[in-house]
């Protein structure tokens, strides 16, 4: 029998770890900061590369692909940019043998390089918008990492646009904002509130951040997705222009975005139990197991009839696998199946083919119910439809019982590690800076779009405040 | 109107970067030997890629993602290997600002970073076969590069594989290759030859290296894709070992196998024309453009027949876009769909409409037809299929024109130049090394499993050949 996962209550790190690694999501390797995405973690990141893409598609994006390595002056040429990125270069120095002339960077994000190209595909206005999105690696080294939160390197997708005006370009960087969104809850069940970062907080190089961020089974946030509109600060540096209407040269407005691995952490934080990982769904690469019960002969008709029972569920669109392993108990495999996250488990043994129904368990709650084998498959669709909705619900009504509105600085520090904390701010950033300080590592989350705003002071310094903040503890 | 391209006949390398760079598949970039992958090239790898992955996974394999960097002692483990690969590294020194203690190097190939990985995770016989891919980017330095057939870095799939036994790696070795030429030939209308290579070929570290080769319209050689039996040489080194069924511990068994985009080279070399690229139906983006012909008032109902036509061909599951642009005349049109690809188009005017038919264009032979609107779904489904089985017929019938049988040195230089030459070899690599040398670059592709094997002599010393190889310039 497998060990046991540290339970979350007794400490929610390590029960983190250890549901990574023993559901073999991921391990760590021999590369500094570096994780491998074992098999079913990469099931989990194909499901979400699917529903993503196809939603940048029905948004008129196409896919392309740039060089991995960026000449070292390009990052110079947008001050913020390079300031902000330098220290956590990877730099190839040698190749083919030699020393190069001019080091290379590992990219660490594509706004660079991809503006290099950019120059020269735009002539026109009729060129524009320009909607392409590129999934590939990148490298960021990082002093303290975690799997799949924080890694030097991690896969994600890059989306960048151009448009010819700023109002095009703010409305791209909302709609890219507003498909995270939907992705984060309609797909992967979890809440996410969606605001404008502070200016201490945007991607480096541009003029507004926006973000999507989540909150974690132990109340810390997670910042899951991020839209920027780059205004033409990288169009400046690259010469990115077109000829407009007018007959004029003008730089062209941009937007980038972008979604990570990081995503697959936050799945884990969300859903997952001290049993081991709970996946909704939409995003499951096994909605189903038939685990056979039974002894010795008895068994035979079992397997053929969970053989079937499978094939209609497969008929129905689901992902089922039957299990009919006589060398292992069902207990063991109970255990291993809820540790890997499968959403619903048939027992289907002698007695239940005897009365021609199957006993259905869910993943997420554990409810049991005795099915006619003859409604298995509408019974399993619409616990899985149950399922993808309950963990959205459980997870925003722990969100709603976990923030709380905090009128000073004292009470932020008292409230520190609660959850999310909704605390005016007159957005002075040493105020910001203060809050961070004495509260231990709280920082602004974002300002939410839907947050009712009411006029009030600075929780930190009294002045007038344009609006509250979400600020939280993050990862 | 768009400048035209070089003929072929003219140059076929000019004629090729002129079609790739014109149809906007790839562009150069500012990075050494790099190349950007544009929309309309990575739409061709990706679905490439999901023809393979469905193959892979039919074969039972999953995806996983190993890290980018190698530590530089990894790849000293396997004497061969690193001795192949020295030369072409790329090599991270510096990273978050500071010196590395060790150097890493981007990844030519993973066998070292995966063997690290598999050694932890194979204890035992149950957990053989162990079948992983990994789809990534990798990088080679090279001196000369060219659009998709040789770049610094390229996109790739990467299967790795552990086995009890030298028969069970030796059986996934040629099962991969065979999927390969199934994907070749069925995939993208590209006959292979499949075989093994000679020695001096192999894949540096492997036991036996596997290929198949394709025929361009330069009648040059493209090696395709490869499959290497790997032997225990990279279980040695990394002490990948597991317990027996006799309760001892014996290294596994592995194979590693690869296509890259360089498969996107092929499919251009292979097929296109003087006007642009040709595409086989099963890989085409876009299947069937209707150009809407007609001026003024009479364009309407034509516009809105060929929506009603379009919105039926795609429920026949073809992609399919309407162009009615009255901005551009049809010449123009037909000139960039030709150069793009599109493998039918529709003529559809106000004169069609009358007639309740529309002309069909087949990209590949030009050939016109008149068909009536109600059958246009069929006769394109049709066209669609014949044009996916004549691109294939074609290659191959102009691979069996050029390709000759000879029988001393003296023929392969005359034929140097000729396609692919059928000699005897007695295997001695100083006869290699002499065809490649007195015919100016003549190369081993392969001996192919189904050439026919009669005893004769090496072309080049006499000796007794146990049997025949193609030989080729080769890309």
């Amino acid at each position: 029998m497998a060990e046991k996962l540290t339970p979350r209550a007794t400490n929610f790190s390590e029960w983190y770890v250890d549901v990574v690694l023993k559901s073999k999501l991921a391990d760590y390797s021999d590369v500094k900061g570096c994780m491998v995405i074992r098999p079913n973690g990469y099931a989990l990141w194909e499901n979400m590369q699917r529903g993503l893409d196809g939603m940048f598609k029905a948004t008129g994006h196409r896919n392309a692909y740039f060089p991995l390595l960026i000449p070292e002056s390009f990052l110079r040429k947008e001050a913020e940019h390079v300031e902000g990125f330098a220290p956590q270069l990877a730099v190839v120095t040698h190749a083919g043998g030699k020393k190069l002339e001019e080091a290379y960077v590992i990219r660490p994000t594509s706004e660079t390089i991809i503006n290099s190209m950019f120059a020269r595909w735009i002539q026109s206005y009729r060129d524009l918008p320009l909607l392409l999105n590129q999934w590939c690696n990148v490298m960021r080294w990082e002093m303290r990492t975690r799997l799949f939160l924080r890694t030097t390197e991690f896969l994600w997708q890059e989306g960048h646009t151009c448009h010819e005006t700023d109002a095009e370009a703010q409305e791209e960087t909302l709609r890219m904002l507003e498909v995270y969104r939907t992705f984060a809850e309609e797909w992967m069940a979890m809440p996410v509130l969606a605001g404008q970062k502070s200016d201490s907080e945007k991607f480096a190089g541009a003029l507004r951040t926006y973000s999507i961020e989540a909150m974690m089974q132990d109340r810390k946030a997670l910042q899951a997705g991020t839209s920027h509109h780059l205004g033409q600060n990288f169009a400046r540096a690259f010469g990115t222009q077109f000829q407009g209407r007018d007959g004029q040269q003008h730089l062209v407005w941009q937007t980038s975005w972008g979604v990570s691995t990081r995503l697959i952490g936050g799945l884990v934080m969300t859903h997952s139990d001290d049993a081991g990982l709970v996946i909704p769904p939409k995003l499951a690469a096994t909605h189903l197991v038939i685990v056979v019960i039974g002894k010795g002969e008895e068994r035979a008709p079992v397997v053929a009839r969970a053989q079937a029972v499978a094939e209609d569920l497969r008929k129905a669109g689901l992902s089922v696998i039957v299990d009919d392993d006589e060398s292992k108990g069902p207990g063991f495999k109970y255990f291993e199946y809820e540790l890997a996250g499968v959403c619903l488990r048939m027992e289907l043994g002698p007695k239940d083919l005897a009365k021609s129904a199957c006993v259905l368990v869910r993943r997420d709650d554990r409810s049991k119910e005795t099915v006619p084998l003859d409604r298995a498959v509408a019974v399993a669709q619409a616990k899985l439809e149950a399922m993808q909705r309950s963990l959205f619900e459980k997870a925003k009504a722990f969100r709603e019982a976990n923030t709380f509105s905090v009128g000073s600085l004292e009470e932020m520090k008292k409230r520190a590690d609660d959850g999310f904390l909704v605390a005016r701010w007159c957005l002075a950033p040493a105020c910001e800076a203060r809050i961070k300080e004495e509260t231990g590592g709280v920082t602004s989350r974002n300002r939410p779009f839907d947050l009712k705003q009411e006029p009030g002071a600075c929780v930190v310094c009294g002045s007038p405040s344009p609006g509250a903040w979400v600020w939280a503890k993050a990862y």
